[in-house]
């Protein structure tokens, strides 16, 4: 282990954390939100500064990096990020429960959204911002980020870092160098970003009617501050939301200003670096993109049609309805996990849907969570191949995928990785039932049909579990829209901080980081 | 394709069926239950004897099987015996439609023993016979059985129909002939049983006084009729009753006598063998049991501690609780399926304790349905095979299983076995949640508290599609141990139907059998 060499990184990154934090600091003192919401940022960053710094110190002595220590280094610089960031919460005292922060912020990072909070309108303007924005940080990956301010790594390490950070199974070389990747695919982040920012600013954003008579607060003058915490939850994939019960006060123009970007936010984004290059053709060429246009559409028209004999019932209009089918679908599927409404009273066929969309969730190389679907064509190829083989022993495969011939290693990682995704999303989900909340009565107020009543039973688990492992953020039953996860005790948030950070990091680092093996000379 | 062999092998085995069918017949005479019974097994007694006479006519050129059509055979085989297997049940008036008889039987042969019927006091003495008789005609597989009686197929091709039929991922090839293997087995199976007879004789069966008052019927008469049901029922690991409510009415000596022969028949049945040449010591090299009996014992654990603290509110005593949770954990896990007690109300600790295990299953080469411990065990190692070649590159594994170094065919097999099952479960999930009933109310009478209601939802299906492909039979929620497959419609009684055979015949060959390419010449 190049333990010189693993903490230099891992402090560059400290202080630029720090540094991170100067915006949500800069947002307390602009919100003049008084001294304690600055020392909460304030403190933090000294420290991320002053130990990042001291970690420069040591001059290692070899300037590179073995695949384990990528991999290891990866899970370690998600949960340093996460203790240090969780800081804030508790200083100001917007989170009492240290793990509970810890859970609130890793639910950032790993672009979650899987709150602990209940009342959103008790937190400060930084902490609701820090939160959006460590989504938006998380999004693209902290270290493909970071990977611009690492000059030691040059030597192909930093794909090793790539390779564990980045979503999917393959990581494609767009460009030679990988930093220049890492530029490339950054800017396309922050342009979109912006155009959403833009865009969210030229319509209504929030029915300030609607906010007035339900929550009792008046939000007119906060409209920037709405459309870019959105922003960053939609390129992030995250979705913190910035008032109480999601997009649901959101204007008709801004919830599909936002259903359309998280299904852009969805997409590789080696096709938009085609796009700048002018390669438009080659776009169409993508077998993902087709597959993840067709679930889109016949999810959005499952949904919808389950929906639409009920329309009365829950109250929508059809273009309500079909509002709703299509951003909770795509808010789902892209495991952002913004809402506008309380999908957990939606007929069961609705609301099977959205579970399964939340396992597959969206394309490799793009912000999302979840298995992936490159992996499940991959997963379906390869299982037409196995049949093909014991239908004739001497089949030799030709199967493709994206134009490349689809290699056995290829196949058997994919079906090692839905086998590990299945026996965690089991395990967590066993694990949570051990927590006294199970069985108890929880109340909800939803926007159908008022109060209701759920029991915490499996479903709630079994949801909650898939909600982190995919990083979406809200789940299902107990823990729905409508709902958080604070009635799980300090074991089961643990336990989910975990799961969301197995998740993002699609679990093998994370293995390697807690394998004993890993620390031992080689 | 040699269909002229196919059609032979076939016949064969239609013939088989029609002989086994004289045991129904025999009990409809014996109990006297008139002339509509009888012919309800004489009429497809005598078109399967038809039929597969007719079928030995052609005679094939060639006498051997290609490895294709052993799986398609094995996958046929079982959809032939379903389809006259069924018969009998529509013409004696037991169950009026005829998809619910198919899911009935084929619930039968796929020692499933899911059930359809809701009042089994109106049911024929012959028709429960006929399909508790399933359970042990389908335990050890139609097709060992009937080996013994193809001397065409002595090449090899046998071997092709063992690995499509038999559970688990290798089949120990005991002694070198196929043909003698099968009838070692089939003995061992056998003398199980009859033992497990014998003992259930020997000691009080059923608690007449509560059936006299819960029931109104006097079962008194039955108790041979009773013992051979119910071992018919475990040696299959299948679990269809034979008065209502399962072995809720069964006395706590009953109770404890299934339990341990269940776990018995949980057991690769090549350790019998084992035992029978004095190689006793083997037994206790073997890793699968091991983990298995681990399993039992900690599952038995966890669900009697989340008991314990309710005892009262549920009714039981400690010895009711330790006796419950024996047996529910023990008859999920080998999925027989019998079970003592409503469940559903139970702790949900211990409903997902129940569901994992009726996941993971018993041991390979059992009777027994699931993923089984020796995929669980093979993947986990696999896992640690991937995660050490990350670490080190160069690592050249030398992990073992059962004495003997894994195989990277086996692990990459038993991983895309684990990704086939998941895809299933939750497709079929999904297509189950289409059914009008979802979001019924289903009113449920229970031995615990009396009446209770539970609407019908995500985890009802769920584990319906679970409790299928596991071949376990009782499900949860709406379609729990109180409750029967009967409220879903036709389309999802198909639906689970099909699942049960591809969780009995372990997935691919069904496939194989709808797989176009599959009836190509080569």
């Amino acid at each position: 282990m190049n333990y010189k060499l693993l903490g230099r990184i891992l402090g560059k990154i400290m202080i630029l954390e720090g540094i991170l934090m100067l915006a949500p600091f800069a947002v307390s003192i602009i919100y003049k939100e008084g001294l304690l919401n600055n020392f909460a940022f304030a403190i933090p960053i000294f420290l991320l500064v002053l130990l990042g710094s001291l970690l420069q110190i040591p001059k290692p002595k070899k300037a590179s990096l073995y695949q384990k220590e990528g991999f290891a280094l990866t899970a370690l610089v998600w949960i340093i990020m996460t203790l240090f960031g969780a800081v804030p919460f508790v200083i100001n005292g917007d989170i009492t429960n240290y793990i509970d922060a810890c859970f609130e912020i890793m639910s950032g990072f790993t672009t979650t959204g899987s709150s602990i909070i209940t009342d959103i309108t008790l937190i400060s303007h930084s902490s609701l911002f820090w939160r959006s924005f460590s989504h938006w940080i998380g999004g693209m990956g902290i270290l493909v980020f970071v990977l611009i301010f690492i000059p030691e790594s040059d030597d192909g390490s930093s794909m090793h870092l790539l390779r564990a950070e980045s979503p999917g199974p393959q990581v494609g070389k767009i460009v030679s160098k990988m930093k220049v990747t890492s530029r490339i695919l950054y800017l396309i982040y922050l342009g979109m970003t912006v155009l959403q920012v833009i865009i969210l600013m030229c319509g209504p954003l929030i029915d300030y009617a609607q906010t007035d008579a339900a929550i009792g607060i008046d939000y007119r003058g906060d409209k920037l501050f709405h459309a870019l915490l959105t922003s960053f939850g939609s390129a992030g994939t995250g979705g913190f939301g910035c008032i109480p019960n999601s997009l649901e006060y959101f204007t008709p123009f801004a919830q599909y200003v936002v259903s359309i970007f998280l299904i852009l936010f969805g997409c590789n984004f080696a096709l938009y670096y085609l796009i700048l290059i002018g390669k438009v053709k080659h776009i169409f060429r993508s077998e993902e993109l087709k597959i993840y246009l067709l679930i889109i559409i016949s999810s959005v028209s499952i949904v919808f049609m389950s929906l639409v004999t009920r329309l009365e019932a829950l109250g929508y209009s059809v273009e309500e309805g079909f509002r709703h089918s299509l951003l909770q679908v795509t808010s789902l599927m892209t495991t952002a996990g913004f809402t506008s409404t309380d999908y957990n009273l939606w007929p069961n066929l609705a609301v099977t849907t959205l579970v399964v969309v939340m396992i597959f969730g969206s394309m490799a190389g793009s912000t999302a969570g979840g298995v992936k679907i490159s992996r499940l064509v991959i997963a379906v190829k390869g299982t037409y191949v196995n049949i093909r083989k014991l239908i004739n022993p001497r089949y030799v495969p030709k199967t493709k995928f994206e134009g490349k011939s689809l290699e056995e290693k290829t196949t058997n990682d994919v079906f090692a990785f839905f086998t590990l995704y299945f026996l965690i999303l089991m395990s967590t989900t066993l694990l949570l039932s051990i927590d006294p909340i199970n069985g108890e009565i929880i109340k909800v107020t939803s926007d159908i049909g008022g109060n209701y009543e759920v029991k915490h039973g499996f479903f709630s688990n079994f949801s909650a579990s898939l909600a982190c492992l995919s990083n979406v953020g809200p789940a299902f039953e107990a823990v729905g829209p409508y709902c958080s996860f604070a009635g799980y005790n300090w074991f089961s948030t643990l336990i989910l901080t975990l799961t969301m950070l197995l998740g993002r990091l699609e679990i093998l680092p994370v293995l390697i980081l807690f394998t004993p093996r890993t620390w031992k000379r080689t």
